[in-house]
């Protein structure tokens, strides 16, 4: 459905970078939520550009909820969020408008829309857009947290430095969710800024690899085919741009193990079945098993970078070298874990809705 | 839509291991489609059980198209596929009925269906429901070589040993589409072969990473949100069991790239738009760009061994001791890389569909 | 999604006339849900045609459940069932595959499937396929029932006879649910039975109006806007052949009345809300308020008939007289009622799954 | 999914009658269609209450597409209208809070959002919402146009007195929609407006039944089941509030015809299939034919009425008796007519862009 995702929960996307607004549409969230601004942006300052390691595009996010809602509380329809676009300089993408920025969505997007895509900072395909996914999942994730689920991401791997993984889920949970740079062990934080820092004075740009655990999601959530919540999961996160890979529990590494060392045992906790070890990231046949939810995205380096680069002049279809101006991040990885947590929540939140009806998260 | 897929040609899948029949109903198929059933035949046959390195279940796979079709022509009404299964025995089942099995799904199905499940070889949830959808694949799969776009998985890994990656595409994908054991270089099979063969030895099971390509993609297929071609390919992939992972073009190794070597220049060549290399899969912004789609997934070692495992009993929620008896496989990468290649049509049907109109793929 | 109907839960049907096999797949029913196949059949037995009034195909409509059950127990996963078509004589239809019957679907199909369409016996289009649509809606209508849900439709109207109004609901819906010809009052079966006759011997055909009523509804189901219980409902009624309309309440008379005689005053009854009128069938601003949901539908006199009909060739395009042969009912309006049962019950299972959860029908 | 209707062109609606905005995204617009502001100024305007026979609220309307175009013209990806409520009165609702509106949403909202709506002006529920259908639609209606496909609607009946039908479709279509009060026989206008005024002076409301007309449609759009034009037409049209019932061609009445007069037979005129009748209403087997499609919905007289009506307090479950202030029409048919152009230019959209793909409104 393009730009809805979801079926009982379902949010709508809308906005280009340089456009009036960028805004989203949430559908089917209980009533009697209540709504925490500071929350919301908490989350919008989280993924907001600091001008030192990020554009300096200034963008002030002061989003506004003009239905849904009455005070604070919402009412059980459709809660729209609408954020004005600010600083807006479209000088400086003129020139690119028919030289396809490589890895960028510009040719692609004049093949779809022959010509009418608005090109001023990327149109409908800027990751601006993703303030709106972060608003909206900003709903989601704090009416998630009443029910004792949480949701946190944090900055796995970044110009090959490495975070330590998740310990203690909920300790590490609540800290990532306060840190402006999303990692666990505080020491690695200047490496992986001090990197993307060095690739930004050379013109260059840095990738990563984010890393998103959830706790407290109640068994036996998902389907075993098509709705698997990996499928809802990976169908969300490649909506966020730059992610070029996502995997469950061990992922990749557990195509290289035995069954025997793979296979999670089962036990009995006070009570609680639980697994003695997650290899599986919590789901068994597309289903929650009750164990944190762990999964991981590849974070590729920011498209655009300030060094010439061989493309294409896609209206006369002649080659042609282009040379970036304007705001660019060297890296966006540790802008993009809060937009992942965001796009966690929705798909939590619906598939929740699914499985209990539309009172559930109330 | 749980066992539904898509929305212009839409699957159904249904069954169980040991029920009376699994089958796929395929919507919205073009009129006019010649259905080759040598075609479909030799795809299940790939992914059949060879009984060496594999389940010694025997699966004639007999299929019947019993809707949609006159004589060998799609109707472009609902074509159903039946498939009845045989050589079915469940006693060797019943010890497990409420022991769950390690990393399967037996103890998230009692979560999710409260003991109605059909626990007989692990009911909906066997890999054996993947020959319904191979075989509607296939039907696809085989429709899509006759618009010029070619498929072909290869096994890239197994048991930590790599076959050679896609060099030319069209004679690569030909050669694995007529390989029983889908490696590129003849030299590595023996190698995983064996490996599965050792594993096997010792009750224990292998995992692999399949690689797919796809070439004659138009460009300009996709959705920049919700519905970009990685959301919708890896919303399938992870529909087949064991895959824990999924990454597109480099995936995982491009977020330790830079900006500078991850980019993919474009070039005019023979007027048409190609880039000279190929890091982002054939897809920019979620919209194919004309680029071969390279993607692979992480495939678990088979979760069944025939080793002492420890886990519960789910109905008196008690500690247990669980050892495998009956026919399992020691890996299922060389059987599962069919399922992707039929994965992969049925999303790439879908799709085109959405694009160019439920005509086009006559 | 063209053959699917439904979110959470979901029917999908296939099949032709003169194929092999007709069926449904039900999706997203709750586990633990008793199949009463006595109910079935019953259901089956009052859609089959009896040779008076009917056509005199025989069909025994042998249904068989081939997945998602265990014994006679919903698991929760697709249900799928199949019913053999039998007693088949494509032979009579051969003369009209390029001549379109009019008010057929014949020139339609010709349009939309280019001459790749399964022209014997209507095909796709065949009201033969609404046997799986009520083996399906029977599941679902046997599981409301356990939830104090009751469906009944009885012919308000044939060739311009009127049964009389529902009067004590629950009393009259057990009534016409064991009739083989559903009207409330005894009396004018008769009267209708020869009408029918009558038009049959002239070589002709008559249609009706059948009113449906569903009691025990929970107030509060429904949406507000684009899944309104009447769109929903409506969107399922026209899927069934020979409907031309649908009004609910008072429907098209309530247009001709002024607001203070068509609004429902709301009174308190034994602590519950109740409409002291019900001009409104039992739902406002498209949500259940509680009291019986009334609808009717506009049944069109079938359309094959023993006359000579002015139509074309869509070959050649050319004017032609088309003498139907064969076997045809000269009414459909006393079979399709159980049609619209069936389809009811698929309509209310999944609109209660989406508001309270999938367990729900239990 | 609730406020979304359309799998290809898919219209979100949101907002309430006295909140910040109302609005409409409308996804999967083809790019390059040129947006007409004139003519959604005018179809809002035929919409808008003119406080004669309307209610006397001010309603501006100023309309904002805030996303979607560049220029003037589509870009393909969300186009978002916003409309800002003005003129809002909140203060004559509050007695209602908790008094049930006879036949409005008053009391299924309490069910089904637990006091959570927004009980202000009808809230969510509002036919306010309905200036951003409208607006969605005439964006849609002004494409159709540029492709044959010509929309209109007239008000057939309004308190008992009828218009006459649809005679030169195309010359009838265009009349009407430059008309306030579309009616096709002038005379009857006067009469209508009479009654309607005759009606308010007594606090009292009256309904009618509105007829839309679509030429230009192509042969060989919608599908058989599920999907059939009827069904998506119904679905969308009893969205709309005080839609009560829908009829295609003949509707109702032909459930009384018998076959050898309700069929339409076909001709050859011109090269092209028609019909000689079209008691079908443009539609055999749920697919268009070419003919005109037509239908009638009954719109039932306004829920509001001056009079002292028996209703229930819902906070207490009591008695109650309720005298309606504020602004109300005496009738909604009128304004009605462009809400149902504009919902069937939706639908149309849709239906179109699933059977020719993506491009092909442009």
């Amino acid at each position: 459905m393009k730009n809805t995702f979801g079926y009982s929960v379902a949010v709508t996307l809308f906005g280009e970078s340089h456009g009036e607004y960028i805004g989203a549409v949430i559908d089917g969230l209980a009533p009697g939520i209540e709504i925490d601004n500071e929350y919301i942006a908490h989350m919008l300052t989280l993924r907001r550009p600091d001008g030192k390691i990020s554009t300096p595009r200034k963008e002030k996010d002061e989003y506004r909820i003009v239905s849904g809602i009455v005070g604070n509380t919402t009412t059980g329809t459709p809660l729209t969020i609408l954020i004005p676009n600010e600083n807006v300089k479209s000088g400086d993408y003129s020139e690119m408008k028919t030289l396809a920025r490589p890895s960028h969505a510009d040719y692609t997007a004049e093949c779809k829309y022959h010509g009418y895509q608005d090109s001023r900072g990327g149109g409908h395909f800027s990751g601006r857009i993703t303030a709106a996914l972060v608003a909206a999942g900003a709903v989601c994730k704090c009416a998630l947290e009443k029910k004792g689920i949480y949701i946190g991401t944090h900055v796995k791997r970044c110009a090959c430095i490495n975070d330590r993984d998740f310990d203690n889920f909920k300790q590490d949970i609540d800290a990532v969710n306060k840190k402006t740079f999303a990692v666990l062990d505080d020491k690695c934080e200047n490496d992986m800024v001090n990197a993307i820092i060095e690739a930004a004075s050379e013109g260059d740009s840095v990738g990563g690899i984010l890393e998103t655990a959830v706790i407290g999601m109640p068994e036996g959530v998902g389907e075993p085919w098509f709705d698997s919540i990996e499928s809802m999961l990976s169908h969300m996160m490649f909506s966020i741009p730059a992610v070029k890979g996502i995997e469950f529990g061990k992922g990749f590494a557990i195509s290289d193990m035995r069954g025997s060392t793979a296979n999670d045992p089962f036990r009995i906790q006070d009570g609680k079945a639980i697994t003695e070890t997650n290899n599986n990231g919590g789901i068994n046949g597309g289903i929650t098993n009750g164990m944190p939810i762990v999964f991981r995205t590849a974070i590729k380096p920011t498209a655009t970078i300030f060094k010439a680069l061989d493309t294409i002049n896609f209206k006369d279809m002649t080659d042609a070298v282009l040379e970036a101006k304007g705001r660019h991040d060297p890296a966006i990885v540790h802008r993009a874990r809060i937009v992942q947590d965001a796009a966690t929540a929705i798909v939590l939140c619906d598939a929740l809705a699914m499985r209990y009806g539309t009172d559930w998260l109330k």
